[in-house]
């Protein structure tokens, strides 16, 4: 199998790619060549393996790479939400352009890759005329409220109409919002999800910048990159519809957040941790969704995260591995 | 004011230039200009219009017009659903690329004027994962089965984002089926439903390829430019939300639809009507709606047509008008 991962040089792609090549096979068959287009070059140990090419440069470039025939694609590239809403043109490029230059590459070739595309529970949002419920399900009316959202949602259903026409089988599977992220904030409103577990963690003082009751759907890295192969793996029938689905999310406040953080690490590490309220992050978090359900991907097998402390455990994990930073437990007795 | 129509040279863009420049105003402001973007000429009688201004040719030559500051528009021009089925380039072309064009340029000009995007009923379909209602509304979770419902549905949402970004003021509204159409037979899979009453007035024998039985939502031409005239005067507050909405439909049957044909022009007309199936275009009706609903739209005012005998009877008043073609009810016993 030729497979292309978009956006593989980034934290979830990187990890995808890893995943693959470990497993192998995707569908039954070998991972012969396993191609990451990013803006940026893949990472030294992808780099490392021989399946692996990497094509950095943005993707409104690559059009003569995605015609040369994939039989698999993960779309993961994407500017995120507080880029597109700083930069309008940057969003319609990244986003909207990016996937039409991609979706018409594998088209040309002619040969019907599967193809994953990388959507998001941003896809909802509250709206006067159609209230939100508050768990978002697969058939929820959606109502962006980010030009991020919007491009995701409008990529559904051009994706849904390439699978429809033939040229591509492809389905979107709607990532939650994914927890604990390593490295730095980075500026989306989102960010504080992952940072009041990583920054205590690494002994680090954080902020929390919305109420503790606020409640939201997570997933870990590890089960969401679980559910975009097995989403790739799924059959046409077990998908059940072409439309987009939810990946599995674990409903949670902030405050059983820190609760696990404190069962997992102590009430030192938990202490970290301040509420300091930022009217701007409160008032974009109160339009997001409060959870979700995942009827469809749970009927594919998929499972949410047990637990918060089996996230936190995840990232502990994780923090052995090379790519992680270094001193990202210095916050931990030992 | 200074309006644009884009579609303008075609029928429902040409009665809607002739309503406004009838009513001369627009939310109390006094038509000063009235431009017409099309790929056609505008027709001699609006020409004659000294504020009428056409301009012939594809939209994506047109950023520099779109740039001049309109204070209104009503973006009616769009590839119908047969020629986007044909042709999938010509569909993304006419309708995405064109409309990301028009949005630009109003966006360059910087004026935040009102829009009026013209959507469709098309947005709506059956899918596993979603049953459609046999009356679909306002906020029924839309599932394209084509490629121009899929533009719309793609527009409406493009269109929110550049309304909440405070770019232009838009707002989207759903056509239902329009009859009765003027003319020829236009290749559109609904043609028929202007076919039937149509034909059977010209004096000419013709077929009905559907069962008597398939029920649809339509609309008069005078209820449906209403309708557009309406959303584009409604204040923000009045369309209680940015999503798109339903216009008003009359839900009626094949056969009911014969037997208005009937009591208004008698039985010898109305045999006029051949059932033959045809089993193309049985298949492609049997995934519309049977019907819907318009709560927003009516709460805003409008009302469908009352019955499908004052339908047909808008039409033969519109026949004797001068672009009506000559002979349209040679049919008629007088």
């Amino acid at each position: 199998m030729k497979l292309l991962i978009t956006g593989g040089a980034g934290f979830l792609g990187a990890r995808l790619a890893r995943e693959i090549l470990q497993k192998g096979e995707l569908c039954g068959q070998a991972i012969d060549e396993l191609h990451i287009a990013d803006l940026f070059p893949a990472p030294a140990d992808l780099l490392a393996d021989p399946r692996v090419h990497s094509h950095a440069g943005p993707m409104m470039t690559q059009s003569s790479l995605f015609e040369t025939g994939f039989d698999g694609v993960f779309h993961l590239a994407s500017a995120v939400s507080g880029e597109c809403e700083l930069d309008f043109d940057l969003g319609l490029r990244s986003n909207l352009d990016s996937t039409r230059c991609l979706l018409d590459g594998l088209r040309k070739a002619g040969n019907v890759p599967r193809m994953v595309f990388a959507s998001s529970v941003a896809v909802f949002g509250p709206d006067p005329s159609n209230p939100m419920p508050d768990r978002v399900a697969d058939n929820t009316l959606p109502s962006p409220q980010t030009s991020y959202g919007t491009h995701k949602l409008m990529l559904e259903y051009l994706v849904a109409d390439y699978t429809r026409k033939g040229y591509i089988d492809g389905r979107s599977a709607r990532l939650m919002t994914v927890a604990v992220r390593p490295g730095k904030p980075n500026g989306a409103a989102s960010s504080f999800f992952s940072g009041i577990i990583r920054e205590p963690l690494a002994g680090v003082d954080t902020v929390c910048p919305v109420d503790a009751s606020v409640s939201h759907a997570v997933s870990s890295p590890g089960k969401t990159i679980q559910g975009l192969m097995t989403v790739f793996e799924a059959t046409r029938e077990a998908m059940g519809g072409r439309m987009a689905l939810n990946l599995p999310g674990l409903n949670i406040t902030v405050s059983e957040m820190l609760q696990a953080l404190e069962d997992v690490a102590g009430p030192e590490v938990r202490q970290r941790v301040k509420f300091v309220r930022n009217e701007q992050i409160a008032a974009i978090v109160a339009n997001w969704a409060k959870g979700g359900t995942a009827d469809r991907a749970l009927a594919l097998g998929l499972k949410p995260d047990a637990s918060y402390k089996d996230i936190i455990a995840q990232y502990i994990a994780d923090c052995a591995q090379p790519h992680y930073p270094e001193g990202a437990l210095k916050g931990l007795r030992h």
